[in-house]
């Protein structure tokens, strides 16, 4: 591995409902916004796919990925659809692909909720 | 509705998988932790579901209840599925049961995502 910082794709599962596909969008806009060079790809059943965003950044000479599920826990797909098609990217365009643990297993996000769910508390409270 | 504070339930989708399951369990912990009441909730494939806990709850005189989908998107569980098993349960206790916009829906979230791929990215960083 060489001192090049991968490029963050953030995966989604996808969906044909395109209200589904832009909450994802609006989720992943700080991320696109903070970190130089990151993306957003679906699973399935939305463009752009994994295969199109890999394809895209090997044209343009990037080797290193790390693939940032936006799950809340990992399922048959982030243990074995997911891997599979890193297994067969990475040959195909020769890189390499880290798979990085689902966003839900990371503490941040236990605190997120609280948060959020501390304000819709607040949200029903009536006032004085 | 009185001025009683509404229950907060999360609400995962279930899994068989046992893993699955816990991973929400500790994205629930800070919430339950921090709000008196709250419990979490499985809407199929594992206990306790929605009905156990709106059932439990009501035999302790509670009547409000606030349902969070711990899901990222709105999709047809929270569209259809969701709703119909809160008016038949809100008719069958005798409850006033609020379905919240999925976690996903908050702001919050797009920045703790955001924080999670920065520090998955500091993770790569190699020491000088």
């Amino acid at each position: 591995m060489n001192g090049e910082a991968p490029r963050i794709i953030l995966l989604a599962h996808g969906s044909s409902d395109q209200r589904w596909c832009r909450t994802f969008e609006t989720l992943a806009t700080p991320t696109l916004e903070s970190v130089p060079g990151s993306r957003i790809a679906y699973m399935e059943l939305a463009e752009p796919s994994l295969d199109t965003v890999i394809s895209e950044g090997s044209s343009e000479g990037a080797r290193q990925y790390t693939v940032v599920p936006l799950f809340l826990a990992a399922g048959r797909h982030l243990r074995k659809d997911v891997p599979a098609m890193i297994e067969e990217l990475q040959s195909r365009y020769d890189v390499s692909i880290t798979l990085a643990p689902p966003i839900g297993e990371n503490p941040e996000l236990g605190k997120a909720i609280r948060d959020v769910v501390i304000h819709e508390l607040d949200s029903h409270k009536q006032p004085a």
